[in-house]
């Protein structure tokens, strides 16, 4: 494509800006002051859970969006820190350094600056693909237990006790040695507001309604909650003095824009965060993309996954260079912005100067906003990623998923973030392999009066006893090819009358070279047999490779375009006379490769 | 299966021994004779190679025989050491413990005895398979990289002089320092055997065919060839007293059967060589089944390979108790014994009777035997073994594999033979996805006027502006799950005229818990576009499983048996009105898993 074009591609604001207009202009301040409102509290709380004093927060949402804005392919998308990635965060930077400590913070600052790096090489080398290998029941998986952690990481701060841990072991061991210390006061405070936050979850929109609010204004009206509650326990902890009584809170943040920061160039920190580094941009990823692509479609539009790689990268290079954590495009943030009607990037961008107007102006206040609040606010956001049903559902469909799902839930449970997702994706990858090694074969017949061939066992078909076809339902390759040699030769082994047998190949998507050789090896045993090897319905990706190979001049039989033609020339018809089998033909396959060794 | 046919499959020497007759005893013996006398040098030579004193060899080629005998399906295998497994042991060995000591001939002892256990529990519970992940390329490649190892590895004897190491760099630099110490009557021996090995297996043979013999019995004089050399520079040293002018031989070995053995039971040791253990468990039972296979398939007789691992499980078993090394089916070995008209496997038990009766009486001979003539037969051995022509194909058939193949080759080189091994499979693994993550689609119209479809692009066929066929040939799982949706989103996108959607499925095998979420995604959202979701050709297996889920319920088109049943039912046809898309209804896939988590 020409530069043009290109530009545009990777300057996705070039499509969008030129024909930006009022009535655009108006919508998107709309949504952007709502977003806000919600990101506030959310931005402080995150930070906390990443183990991170609480401005972090607000600074990760405000250059990230700004650069988000620029490289983005999502109109709607809100990018900042979100709870999974905050977790993970805290568990990865928390084994190479206390929290608290400023070896911790640039910890967190290299772990942005490289998922940044890593992002963007895979949006250039377009490798977004990768992020598949995290399947459905193991991000289900992972999400879930993330959930049931973090929800136990945040207990300690509504009882006003002191432990730590990433586990669920070392959580609930940090609970139970310590729950006697629990404080009172703090635990009134963080109650209330987790009741507050969930009644209103529940009931404040309808409640809105009834009392004649529209119901769009009533929603957003429901989800600012939380600053409502952030607000009104600012009040309490100050007009009751709460924080000299012992009540936690975050205390005196500098009220200023993000500092610039230059993250850590030490090689051997690079290295120690890297595996977290790379998990840290699948997940975020994985979760950033579904977000963009459910809200993308519901307007028609598209997004690039390649380019979103370079836009999210982005969006963590800056939040490492102004003091930032890791972020990632969020769900419930975005569902906010979009249902606020936000119709293009420069939302975000509104957002971002947001964020920073209330960085600038109400650090005095946040100064008395009590850590049990910003407990509770993340308590009831993640409960609902807790999502028994999807392992319900993965149970029912298939036992496989499932076993992976539960490997994650479990090591994740147990070691923590980074083995669980590891586990889950090893286990995943190896229960694929061993499905796809035991391939699904099938002996099919004519159906009467038809070009139609189906399975012996569920159909009413002809078949013919000189005549045997098999189809081969998988892809031939390394892991099954020895196991279709067996098949093959146990068929010719049990059937005496047999004198052509035909693989119909129209589930063959690939043929590899170890399949290849089998084929060869199979050709060769059934040539001295006396049966002749024929396929069908090579696909034209397939046939391409063959004919690059000697294979088809060996072939005993023919290859036909329909499994019907190859019924037709084979049906009822004797076996043309076989050369016997030329002793010098040497029977391929990995033999082969030993030929002499011994 | 009842007791007696299930002790008939796991004694298979229960099918034979029972009409055991006169002539076979003939054959058998003659055979047995012929591959005695094969047998010896090569014994002493592997255990040579295997960096372990050459009786080893001996004892390692008796009592696995007689254990094979009993315990093994193929009628005409010959069990023992080999070139590859012999380098395997001493690369594995030497990383715990220096040759010659004792530590290094029970790290061998372990070694054997574990991979005994592995290839017995995987025939217990069937696990044959898990073999065909070492994939032909791989193991092409292994087999020529360790052949190249072992040719540098034995020059040391050929020159007389002093180094170690198992890799290209430490081998080449152990020559390059000490060939100025090349002990010339020794090299004069090496290179003499080595040119009348050579000489002998390129002509000897149809030198005795123009001499009147017949071509059989020319045939295995020829290779008898090793045992003539064996005896003749055993002559030479004893006549002139070479070992006493410093040419190193075998040296005096004790005249006895093997000793009983116990293995060390030092748990820190096992575990040490765990990995060693399993790779040469795989590797040996590769090379015997495919061995096997091949002589089973010249005979129209089969070989059962999950018995096989017991077989040769038990053969490893035997060889660990009995003061031997790692054992398998060897194929030059089995195809002098094929080629001599063994019958049964008592051919193999009276080999080991020979290799008994040798190494009870020869022992005062073989002390005179150089190293140097061990090392020119292994090398005669293995060159055949360097297999270009093999690389070359693959380079040619497929660049992927190509580069496992050459990974395997140059890894086995500069690292060994255990990085080498799991650096291919790994890398064959990793394509293997990669391949299946972008899977080939096409667009397929119908063949005029039959109830064929086929690619638009390679075919002139019908087709309709709003009816699209999509064939997916590949399997849909969590790889290429993403993939999909972004394909067909994009059709979309491009066709406004488009209100049929039909998935061909014929090439679908599988559709794991990943792709359901996607198809359910797909589904809402052409929904939403106004685009009916159809599916046809749907296998049995696959249809079953998604009949476990709601997902047909939600399908907002219908699934037809056969892609004609789809044209005919949709061709033409305007869309039936769809009720517009149901804000309720959530769009299912990754996004969920993320909801409300930020």
């Amino acid at each position: 494509m020409n530069a043009m074009a290109r530009l545009r591609r990777m300057l996705p604001i070039t499509q969008w800006l030129p024909e930006y207009g009022r009535d655009t202009l108006a919508n998107d301040l709309v949504a952007a002051l709502i977003v806000t409102v919600l990101l506030i509290p959310q931005s402080l709380a995150y930070a906390m859970l990443a183990g991170l004093p609480a401005q972090i927060g607000l600074y990760a949402s405000i250059m990230p969006l700004l650069v988000y804005a620029i490289f983005g392919t999502s109109r709607t998308l809100s990018v900042g820190p979100v709870a999974v990635i905050s977790l993970m965060t805290a568990t990865i930077a928390g084994q190479v350094a206390g929290q608290g400590g400023a070896d911790y913070q640039s910890a967190v600052l290299v772990l942005a600056s490289m998922s940044g790096i890593i992002l963007v090489l895979m949006g250039i080398v377009r490798l977004g693909l990768l992020a598949n290998f995290l399947s459905h029941p193991v991000i289900s998986g992972f999400v879930t237990a993330s959930a049931l952690i973090i929800v136990l990481s945040q207990l300690k701060h509504l009882l006003g006790i002191e432990t730590s841990g990433h586990t669920l072991l070392t959580l609930a061991e940090g609970l139970f040695s310590h729950w006697q210390a629990t404080h009172w006061p703090t635990l009134l405070l963080g109650l209330g507001t987790l009741v507050f936050l969930l009644v209103a979850r529940r009931w404040l929109k309808p409640g809105l309604i009834m009392l004649g609010l529209a119901p769009r204004a009533a929603d957003l009206l429901a989800k600012a909650a939380p600053i409502l509650a952030v607000a009104v326990t600012i009040g309490l902890t100050w007009g009751l003095k709460l924080d000299q009584q012992g009540v936690s809170v975050v205390g005196t943040i500098p009220a200023s824009l993000p500092p610039l920061t230059m993250p850590s160039l030490d090689i051997g920190l690079w290295r120690e965060l890297f595996v977290g580094a790379l998990l840290i941009s699948m997940v975020g990823f994985v979760e950033s993309v579904s977000v963009g692509q459910t809200l993308a479609a519901k307007r028609r539009q598209r997004i690039d996954p390649d380019q979103e790689l370079i836009g999210l990268g982005g969006s963590n290079l800056a939040a490492a260079m102004t003091g930032g954590m890791p972020v990632t495009g969020g769900f419930s943030r975005s569902v906010v912005n979009f249902d606020a009607g936000a119709e293009t990037p420069a939302a975000g961008a509104f957002t971002a100067m947001g964020i920073a107007l209330a960085s600038l102006t109400l650090t005095p206040l946040i100064a008395y906003l009590p850590l049990a609040t910003l407990a509770a606010t993340i308590i009831v956001a993640v409960v609902s990623l807790i999502d028994l049903r999807a392992i319900a559902q993965t149970w029912a469909y298939s036992r496989s998923d499932f076993a992976a799902m539960m490997a994650t839930i479990l090591v994740t449970l147990v070691y923590g973030v980074e083995s669980g997702i590891l586990a889950g994706v090893g286990l995943s990858l190896v229960i694929h392999l061993y499905r796809t090694s035991r391939p699904h074969v099938a002996l099919i017949g004519r159906v009467p009066d038809s070009e139609h061939f189906r399975n012996v066992d569920r159909h009413r078909v002809e078949t013919d006893d000189q005549l045997t076809i098999l189809r081969v339902d998988e892809s031939l390759y390394f892991a099954n090819s020895r196991y279709l040699e067996d098949i093959v030769l146990g068929l010719v082994a049990s059937q005496p009358e047999l004198r052509h047998l035909v693989l119909a190949c129209q589930a063959v998507n690939l043929i590899d070279t170890s399949a290849l050789d089998s084929l060869e090896a199979i050709n060769t045993r059934l040539e001295g047999a006396g049966v002749q090897l024929h396929l069908s319905e090579v696909k034209g990706p397939v046939m391409d490779r063959l004919r690059k190979t000697d294979f088809l001049d060996h072939l005993s039989g023919d290859v036909f375009l329909s499994t019907f033609d190859a019924w037709r020339a084979l049906h009822g018809a004797r076996a043309s006379a076989l050369s016997s089998p030329d002793p010098s033909k040497h029977d391929p396959g990995t033999a082969r490769h030993f030929s002499d060794s011994s």
